[in-house]
């Protein structure tokens, strides 16, 4: 399928043509900077790499470009107000550390040593995440370049943080910190992907995440299984039963209150959902899974991207090691995490655990129960002006209908979200092949020259379509 | 109370006060062995002790005194037959092995230094199990000497092992190897304790024992529980389920087939536990535990002694250590032990757990389950003619009426009843407060002579009342 051309998309997709080739040796430049937050002695690359990003976007013309500290790793932090004072404030999140990666992991290549094959660039963060963090760099020049414009249609900022493959330990504290210079109508996230090369989709909300460990204490010390066994609690049972009371028989979370507020999906975006070619024995491979289960009465791709789920990450309790030994054991704990969806709160969710907990145990077990801090969900309407314009945007670059799904993960753009009170919007090219986190990591050149192209509407639609009241 | 002391009971005692200090040198001599079969350095020691011994049981009187060796610690084998062909034979069994122990533990004194103290001997082995072995070899020539006898009323045996406690690993093979010469009417085991000082029992049986790891397989590796989670069977929440499935809302283990075979209780049984001085929180404290829990309609004695149970002994799966990690874990694990009770078949209980998993699996979980060899149940009825023996000369020993108990644990024990196919009784004068595997293990010297008063009495009561048919 194919639309006409106008005449805009052609003067953008001649100005990259004429720009590419500076843009991917620029880009190049930067991979080679093994900025890997998670390993101290990369310390220094991360510094350089936030100098380098600093520098290359104040050469873009951002007039401000500043590397901001942490007490971990350097963000990189840029604005370029628009000459209208109307025109609606955008800041884009993205973020320039890299995960680890060595060429024995089972690279063809130097991980650092960005290489082009078969129209793939090859490096360690091509996707995840500089390659989706640069495509705005030539995108902004394309959109000044091709209207006339000195300054951008919108109000535009850059937040590049440098901790994201750390957990973004510092983040909110520093989007806090920085609150009033951050202030922002949308916040537009470049640190996702898309659903296929064939299939452009805008990804329109995360799921929140609240976390818990809960211990149970049972005999002061392990206890012999003979002398005891069958007449006093054993925590690791109540650990097991506690466990196994969190789903009822259609799997869904049996935590009184859990579900309150959660908003319900729409018929339309059921329908939507529905309409993307979502092979399930393909995202079985994926999830290396041998089956689906989950909630009755929803898909796969619901139960991942708009329903909350209860999940154990970690189970333990007595002997795990060889052979057998026949204890009681003295304590058992759970490690459990909870997806949320828009309209969750992650406190009221905390107290309905707390409050469930004590009626699941039996007499005699004891317990403790942490949670550690919550990340929010989001949530943007598909009738978002801010979403349809990056929609429309999309759909341009791409010439394709673009579809929407939603990411099952939670990240601290949800952070943007409850600090800036911005709704959130992703924005993003990479594909599933892509390899994020895994060696031979690459980005398609035709998609990273989409998401240049995107980025080249998506400032003019925005600022045309979602003005502030005068 | 007291009751009036017959004429052999006050020769059995006169020859008991006149050999006691000779007694108390030569088992101190022994307790001096430090005979540690689990510390391989010891291991010189433990050969030792079954040299010292065989030596002592040639001394005693015993024909024949042994040391049967095993690709481990030595065993030491003695017999003295009866002139009386149609004696029964009985087969003592205890252990020449001990805990480890050092000074550094908190032991008073050093733990292979015994000294008497307000009565009480403290040394590693006092009561587990030297102390007990070693009665019975004053009490056979008090036997003889208080009766006229120059061989034993009954044909007399003991296999006194030495890896009791390291599991007994070649007991087994041992006791087959030698099967032919360890043939008996019934043994009596001398490595359990009494209720307490002021309550001689006799322990009537020991529960057997299954054990069975269970590992269950989801992802072929851990995923991300935020891209997954809600859509794939996690692993953890299988193990939990299945272990909170193994009991029903009476505390009843839920596997069908599991209490085939169960030889109930008697009402005289549970009439003769509940007369036994119990204390629910003593108990406790003993337990280190703050409530009981089993099965509904039993009190705690008949849970722990007379019903079959279900244990998780370990749990495990996903991530267990500090903070979090948001993963649907690849595989997780549960290790389970089943205390069984006469009548139940260990093989047939592995079956019916086998039969039993699979349908309380999602689909998409793989499973693997491994029994380790069992330890079977035994039992002797209350009216059997040994038994009967052994409460009349426990009870014209220690002036009281003697009760009944069982033992929770499983021991070697099962296996001489296995070969052999003789009852199993246990005899043993022990209390509580004795501190088996503890600092400070003791025997109460008054005690210890009971043992010796009983086992002079034993044989001849075995002799009367339990003739051959000639």
């Amino acid at each position: 399928m194919s639309q006409p051309v106008d005449s805009a998309v052609s003067a953008v997709r001649t100005y990259i043509e004429q720009h590419r080739g500076a843009f991917l040796d620029d880009l190049a430049e930067w991979l080679r900077i093994p900025s890997v937050s998670a390993q101290p002695d990369h310390a220094p690359d991360v510094r350089r790499s936030a100098d380098w990003l600093a520098a290359k976007l104040n050469e873009t013309g951002f007039p401000t470009a500043e590397v901001w500290q942490t007490p971990g790793a350097p963000a990189v932090y840029a604005e370029w107000p628009s000459a209208d004072p109307e025109a609606p404030t955008v800041l884009v999140y993205g973020h320039h550390d890299v995960q680890p990666a060595a060429r024995e992991d089972g690279w063809d290549s130097e991980p650092f040593e960005p290489v082009v094959r078969d129209n793939r660039l090859y490096a360690r963060g091509a996707a995840d995440d500089k390659g989706q963090v640069f495509f705005h760099t030539l995108g902004v020049r394309a959109h000044l370049a091709t209207t006339g414009r000195t300054t951008p249609a919108v109000h535009l900022k850059l937040l590049i943080e440098g901790e994201e493959e750390s957990g973004s330990p510092h983040f909110r504290a520093l989007v806090e910190q920085h609150a009033d210079r951050l202030t922002a109508d949308a916040v537009i996230v470049s640190d996702t992907g898309m659903w296929s090369e064939d299939t452009p989709t805008v990804c329109t909300g995360m799921r929140g995440l609240a976390e818990c460990e809960i211990r149970l204490y049972g005999p002061d010390q392990d206890i012999h299984s003979g002398s005891f066994g069958g007449a006093v609690p054993n925590p690791a049972t109540a650990a097991a039963r506690l466990v196994a009371a969190l789903h009822d028989e259609h799997a869904r979370v049996a935590v009184p209150g859990f579900y309150d507020g959660v908003v319900e999906l729409t018929d339309r975006e059921r329908e939507l959902f529905a309409e993307l070619p979502f092979d399930e024995r393909d995202w079985l491979r994926t999830a290396k899974s041998r089956g689906t289960w989950g909630e009755a009465g929803y898909s796969t791709l619901e139960r991942v991207w708009a329903r909350p789920t209860a999940e154990v990450n970690g189970i333990g309790g007595g002997y795990q090691g060889p052979g057998s030994k026949t204890v009681i054991p003295s304590s058992a704990m759970v490690k459990l995490s909870f997806r949320l969806v828009a309209g969750q709160d992650p406190e009221h969710v905390a107290r309905a655990v707390r409050d469930w907990v004590p009626g699941q145990l039996p007499d005699g077990i004891r317990h403790e129960i942490a949670f550690s801090p919550a990340t929010r969900p989001c949530l943007t309407p598909l009738d978002h002006p801010a979403l349809q314009s990056v929609v429309r945007a999309m759909g341009r670059a791409f010439g394709a209908p673009v579809r929407f799904t939603r990411e099952g993960g939670s990240g601290p753009a949800a952070d943007l979200q409850d600090v800036l009170g911005a709704p959130v919007l992703f924005l993003g090219i990479s594909v599933p092949s892509d390899g994020w986190h895994a060696p031979d990591e690459k980005v398609e050149l035709d998609l990273l020259l989409k998401g240049v192209e995107t980025s080249a509407y998506l400032w003019g639609d925005l600022a045309e379509h979602w003005r502030h009241a005068p």
